[in-house]
């Protein structure tokens, strides 16, 4: 089987495993300080943006991703006043974010303006809550944002980066823990996309082991679809600053969804037996 | 991107989208009365077995779908003796549903005998409960198998089959439901694979419609995830005879299971919003 004209293909070569979406037209492409921002026009998915090579979202199955990385979390808090997005360029967390109306300030710290300035002029409907005055956009680099906050002024830190390699490398680590537990209030929590269960189980358990070694009292895996990246299926990883945080909610407000609601939100939590048993040997090995 | 040269790929027109793994080698190739049947060493997934072009399954993440095809079912049902399983010709089914002690009897129907050969010959631990003196392996046509039953006769029926089109073509429709109906005992469950969420909640919809048409009380989608599908996201539907069977497992038993756990048997039947939506509407509609 030959894939040439009419298909872009990513290739994940630490799987093995090759993703191809049928393809209209390339709508754009453009090299900005950090990396390549293509879009295309795919037959079946919407819009499509790559970076370097890699899926980041399409319109048709984005909405299992960002639902994911903010409701749980906001939920889960209860009542979320400062959240921080750290990456999320293309704005479609942002956007959840504000969709809670007791959130005062979603501040998006994307490394990469030209991300966000192509997700404005290619996928408005992601940026639609731009122009909200809580949503502050700033374009600096996320590991040094972080470690100039106040202490203990953020109560949601949302992670919602690129697979840890190149500028993402400096967020799955416990020196970035370190300055997400000091900036959050007491009550806080942080989540971070945490690649494929199956593909990347290694990486998850050391994600959990830096977070505990950095101070964070607990933390859990949210598995959830997400059919355009590696094995279609993606994680999520919870952690909080005290213990007893990470209850399931106690009350849901009737958002406006297309995947999340509160069952979802507690089937999230439900562990494959055998990320359980990696996990669980994970933390043990590090306690000792 | 170009994939030729080892890589194997289906492509899925209808979906839009193509999915590929890096092969060492094919290590088979037959065509039977019914279908041509491939075996591939893949370089991270282990052994492959595709049919008519379309991937069946890998050696690494079968267990996904086997264990969400068999165990909810039979641990919701509670006492299970009497287990049908329509195709499942890779006899994977078969040995997690013989992990449960109280079955009497499980039989295998499988239109072509020469899938289970090769996997017999190509993926033996599918095949180590083959021999287990409860398995009856019969090859023919499920959906006359089913008509032929007698009345209350059996427990759980699993319809682990190949996509609607071919030869299972007519086990997605009303009048093998009512066949299936007929053959279960009042408690008695049906659960077959229903393809993907995503991209075929109308098919997932009409199953669900014509399953209540044909007279059964009840019936759930089970979603999970399955890497080597289109989407990567898959499920199972599920319809109790009678109102009330489909309770959550109120006990469950110590099974070895890679995936599977009593928290994830609960999770498989968190709706998607869009799904449950899709759903209603669909069921709404049919009754008036």
């Amino acid at each position: 089987m030959v894939l040439d004209q009419g298909w872009f293909t990513e290739t994940a070569s630490e799987v093995g495993t090759a993703f191809s979406l049928r393809i209209n037209d390339r709508l754009h492409v453009e090299t900005s300080e950090y990396q390549t921002i293509e879009v295309y026009d795919t037959d079946t998915f919407g819009r499509l943006m790559v970076i370097d090579g890699f899926i980041m979202l399409t319109d048709r199955d984005n909405f299992v991703y960002h639902e994911m990385m903010t409701h749980p979390a906001l939920f889960a808090h209860g009542s979320p006043r400062d959240v921080a997005i750290i990456g999320g360029g293309d704005c479609g967390s942002l956007r959840e974010v504000l969709k809670h109306e007791g959130v005062a300030r979603a501040t998006q710290i994307e490394i990469d303006e030209r991300v966000t300035r192509v997700a404005e002029q290619f996928f408005p409907a992601l940026c639609s809550a731009n122009d909200d005055p809580r949503a502050e956009l700033a374009f600096a680099d996320g590991i040094a944002w972080m470690a100039n906050r106040d202490p203990e002024s953020l109560d949601v830190i949302i992670v919602d980066s690129t697979d840890p390699i190149g500028p993402a490398e400096g967020l799955f680590n416990e020196p970035f823990y370190r300055s997400c537990l000091a900036a959050l209030r007491p009550a806080g929590l942080l989540v971070q996309q945490s690649e494929s269960p199956l593909a990347h189980t290694r990486l998850i358990c050391d994600m959990h082991a830096a977070m505990r070694r950095a101070g964070f009292a607990d933390s859990h895996v949210l598995s959830f679809p997400q059919p355009v990246y590696p094995t279609g299926w993606w994680s999520a990883t919870m952690a909080a600053k005290s213990d007893g945080a990470l209850q399931a909610p106690t009350h849901v407000a009737g958002l406006e969804t297309h995947y999340y609601t509160p069952a979802i939100h507690q089937a999230a939590f439900a562990q494959p037996a055998f990320l359980a048993r990696a996990l669980q040997q994970t933390l043990d090995t590090d306690q000792k």
